[in-house]
């Protein structure tokens, strides 16, 4: 199975609203709840996919229930996480039905206790010895040491299992130094880690200071990989407008796939952008629409090179 | 005991955000949950005033259960709330740090089956037998017949409960002329009952359409009553700036208090604007600040005439 870790987990509700007025009280029309947290997005793409993922992390309160019950409600996804005492987070995302743009409001989370932070670590070893890939992804809640990553790295690393790892600021500087297999920074994510603007200098940095592969997301102009074994550059064969939340999961989604099918990178990258690009017209992080997604995978440009053995 | 009747039960949710922008990420400093809908409010401040109170009314769903477990927390409270099928309904206020202004969302909120309407009468002719006083609050929920309160007042007083009625448009219409012994329109409410924007003509109007007595409320400028034994005038001692959400509620609360008690008129007044005011200063409907509440109820000016006997 794959393997998807969640520290911060969510339960993501959206309002649809006609017209938003701050100051003014509003009639929300239409209210949808997901799993939230984009570990428990890219294991409910990999489970649409036909893989079989457990999802660990943390959920507590009334709404890491309502995670937990609506989770094991998704055919493919095995519930692994670790009860803690504080209630797990919520965000409202706000659409506003008149112009498409979405208004996020998200709730600080709870605080994790030491002994939360090592139950979980036991039960991520257990997890561990049956993985094909691991995942590691999005934000630390409070309480759990910034350098939470890098250990969970190298754990999986212990254990022969490839790790990729999507995260952003400390956090990821740090993962990033215990070398896990792949890393999916965006490009504002990728300047704050090296400094550079340039994307090509920038996946070089990240090399140097420990990831062995590193695919970018250039937003609508595709994605950029630079990996042990040659270096490529993934366009869409369409330009799309909608909202991108959880795009960058399902990226991350079709990389696990591609992994695990030990698919070339070619491969790899026209799935994972197919995935993403497919999500932008899916109501919501987690989703897509799959007609768009088996016509876009066999249409994505792929250009680059193989390195010299 | 009092009765209080919350058709449209709601979890109410505060969020505190440091400048709300539309179409851009918030985080969330500050997280407040409390039992919400006008009769739970109303609830609360009697039962903080030392009355016993039964509340009734929906709930269901997850958000119900969590109304229901706060509820029970309140001493002075019976939870006599009826289960449904559907969930009850959030409401989320983000109050903007920055400005003092809040932005409210709220949920649509579930549809009632007849089955659930006809298992609440029996519950509510039940609770009639040992209630001093019964008030019927807030919105109807979907499902619910529009005429709903004005069957609820005409079994109040088939039971000899005085009944208070404190809701807004068709409901308000149908439920006056069924005879309620108290109404506490705000002068929108009011005016759309009546078709006039002067308070005085309005009272009058809502009396000759069945209301026994009415107290209008004028916001700022205090309460006007127009009652069988006289009409008053209650002015606020001092002018106030704070968030107003719930201080009717409060308003409701105080008269029903004066009535249990069988306080004259005008100390009924004085308690019910005391108590609203002081609920601008509380963090949140069915609070109030009581040392100001102790303050303000002795100072709080009374000017009207009794009737001739």
């Amino acid at each position: 199975m794959i393997l998807t870790v969640t520290l911060n987990t969510a339960l993501d509700i959206t309002y649809r609203v006609s017209g938003l007025r701050p100051h003014t009280t509003h009639r929300v029309t239409d209210v949808l709840e997901r799993p939230g947290g984009k570990g428990l997005n890219v294991a409910r793409v990999l489970a649409a996919l036909g893989h079989e993922v457990t999802a660990t992390g943390f959920a507590g309160g009334v709404t890491g229930k309502v995670v937990q019950d609506q989770l094991t409600r998704v055919p493919g996804v095995v519930d692994a996480l670790v009860p803690i005492s504080g209630t797990t987070r919520r965000t409202v995302a706000v659409v506003d039905t008149r112009t498409g743009d979405t208004t996020q409001l998200n709730e600080p989370g709870p605080v994790v206790t030491p002994a939360e932070w090592n139950a979980f670590l036991e039960v991520y070893d257990g997890l561990l010895a049956s993985a094909s890939a691991v995942a590691l992804c999005g934000s630390l809640p409070q309480g759990v040491p910034v350098g939470a990553y890098a250990g969970l790295v190298r754990a999986a690393r212990a254990a022969g299992v490839p790790v990729l790892l999507d995260t952003s600021g400390e956090p990821l500087r740090r993962g990033v130094a215990a070398r896990p297999d792949l890393i999916t920074p965006n490009v504002d994510e990728l300047a704050e880690l090296t400094g550079s603007h340039d994307p090509l200098t920038a996946v070089r940095d990240a090399r140097r200071r420990g990831a062995r592969s590193i695919i970018a997301s250039l937003g609508p102009e595709g994605l950029l990989a630079l990996t042990p074994e040659g270096r490529w550059r993934a366009t869409p064969p369409t330009r799309l407008h909608g909202n991108p939340t959880g795009a960058g999961d399902s990226t991350t989604a079709g990389l696990l796939s591609g992994l695990t099918h030990q698919l070339p990178w070619p491969e790899r990258l026209s799935r994972a952008l197919a995935l993403s690009m497919a999500t932008v017209l899916a109501p919501g992080a987690g989703e897509f629409d799959r007609g768009a997604y088996e016509e876009w995978v066999g249409r994505v440009v792929v250009r680059g090179e193989v390195n010299a053995a």
